[in-house]
């Protein structure tokens, strides 16, 4: 193999790629990264076996072949190299080395025989369809916070995505929750979808699928079987394993019957909560909400190292009721409110609260209450 | 004691103060500032026993008094108030509490008696004179890199600042060394600075004055006695003890006799060395400069993951030489060139290099080689 690509296209494929690798693995082929040259293209291919990045980029081929090499030394490297150099790689299968050449820098990298690298099983994907990026983007981005770290609930780790039962009709749907706070995000249904097998992606699939959707302008293909799912842009596949588990019944957990409605502004509430929390060294400590005739007193009390309160004015025409909340669950709620307005439903001090942006019904999170 | 202050002004002043706190200290007092009011200003004093900063701000002093409370929560209260706020802060001695009051947010935090406060005993200095900014800053910026981490060479641990017989006559001087490289740094010598006795100022206080020296216009007041050092500005002043040590004759470590000279672009030289280095995982790994007629080679050897060779135009009319340099070394010391080029002055493969700035005598760096 013999190629010469242009730095920053370089860079970025590798970037990509490398990310998916495990830093601390024993397998030593999994901290490589597969290089496939042929045609005009080259495609970088890394995995921790759950997932698997290929990223294609345009080269000049002068000799068609594939070797692998340690993912992150050739990141590294490509990363230091000058802005707009011609890098070109040579593999030398028989020494077992991968030359890296740029302008009078000079790297040969050991390598691992291609035959050794677990390329992922193709797939037969029971649904095919595209959805522009900006969507997915807001699917995900407003339901991950809400992703469970324990590993006991392994069901919990990721982001349901499903088909469901919208406002509107049917709907694209994305679903987290760790059993304290829920977020449910809907977003219209994309043509081809509607057969959609339900699916857990995991929580570093959805770090990983992020870095695919910065383009507003891009569409991204979509495949999902019981076992797998697929992103592609034109030049990266991201292909996942999902969770093998049944996500539970999330529907009875968001409540019907609130009718005790809050509006706030979002940034003046998120300040406030943050702003109270201070005098609690423990983070989980509770905020406690005391509503009144349109007006929010936020107060924590820590006997130790003090007390603190704070005043908003709101819109609140029920009547008087006091509520607790661990204040990194509802700072984390607020702050995924993009509109002016946060609407909190209320039930009673010991009931799941609702909370939603201003008028958009695609959106909904319910967080637990704390005894205070 | 009852106060208000302009929330930007108590931020810049508690900031400075907060930071010399320990973060893991046993000693509640010591995790707590010292506010004391009086006349038309107010000061935090915080000290973890070696280091004191005392910070002066104006403020609208209701009532006289003082208080000690937590430095970090007042800290992250203030930070978070909206820009531009008043504060009122407002001490119950009684009920052992000041409070922080701005708009509608209202803070109670529990104090400690200002009785309890360590306040450094005040000394006489032998020696008082002025220095700007900037120049106590080269001293230090270009020093601090080679302060040792081993506890056991306390003597290492900081700065020694001292006045020496430098190219142009008497100079205030910093050296620091870890017995792999060392710095030394000249600056004229200020009036009044003569007899000053040599001090070797410890780590953490370098990095607290640091934050005093941003100002191109400001003068510092240098005190200096045989046991603490003294720096301020109009508004803060930080006094810290000294190292309790001698600082070795580090005369003997600069050699004299090179007569090789290499005279290189100090920024290609350290992104090649930056680059070379990425082959190998360790990062104390050597790096082998091979000098030859105008040309110089870097390479690294790294049997395990790869090798790496890069070639430097460069003025050097010696005899061939092959040295070897601990990379993260040569890079940080090729990092305090400001000057286009860095001058290096060989004599064997095994004896120390000396490294200057240009023309410029003023800094002078020491580099030893490692056997390659």
């Amino acid at each position: 193999m013999k190629i010469s690509v242009e730095r920053g296209v370089l860079l970025k494929a590798v970037s990509q790629a490398q990310s998916v690798v495990e830093r601390r693995n024993t397998i030593p082929i999994l901290a490589n990264v597969l290089i496939e040259a042929e045609g005009s293209d080259v495609t970088f291919r890394a995995t921790d076996l759950d997932i698997e990045v290929v990223d294609k980029a345009p080269a000049q081929v002068e000799r068609a072949g594939s070797t692998t090499v340690a993912a992150t030394t050739l990141h590294e490297i490509v990363r230091k190299l000058p802005d707009g150099a011609l890098v070109t790689l040579t593999a030398d299968t028989a020494a077992g080395r991968l030359t890296v050449d740029a302008g009078r820098s000079n790297f040969s990298l050991a390598t691992l025989p291609k035959e050794d690298f677990p390329v992922m099983a193709s797939s037969e994907y029971a649904s095919n369809f595209s959805v522009d990026a900006p969507k997915l983007r807001r699917l995900f981005d407003k339901s991950k916070f809400a992703i469970s770290t324990e590993e006991t609930r392994y069901y919990l780790n990721g982001v349901y995505m499903h088909i469901a039962d919208g406002d509107d009709g049917k709907a694209l749907r994305c679903v987290a929750t760790d059993g304290h706070r829920l977020a449910r995000i809907d977003s219209d249904l994309p043509e081809g979808a509607a057969d959609m097998p339900g699916v857990i992606v995991p929580r570093k699939t959805v770090g990983e699928l992020r870095k695919l959707l910065d383009d507003d302008d891009m569409k991204i293909a979509v495949s999902v079987s019981e076992t797998k799912v697929r992103f592609a842009t034109p030049d990266i596949t991201l292909t996942s394993k999902v969770i093998d588990g049944t996500f539970p019944d999330y529907t009875r957990v968001i409540p019907v019957g609130n009718t005790r409605k809050l509006e706030v502004d979002a940034s003046d509430f998120a300040k406030a909560v943050d702003r109270v929390a201070t005098v609690s060294s423990e983070r989980s400590r509770a905020v406690k909400l005391q509503l009144d005739e349109d007006r929010l007193i936020l107060s924590v009390n820590a006997p130790d190292s003090g007390a603190a309160e704070e005043e908003l004015a709101v819109a609140y025409g029920d009547e008087r009721l006091e509520i607790g909340f661990n204040a990194k669950y509802l700072l984390e709620i607020a702050s995924q409110v993009d509109r002016e307005n946060a609407v909190f439903m209320f039930n009673s001090s010991g009931d799941p609260t609702l909370m939603r942006e201003g008028t958009d019904q695609s959106a909904v999170y319910v967080v637990m209450p704390m005894r205070v």
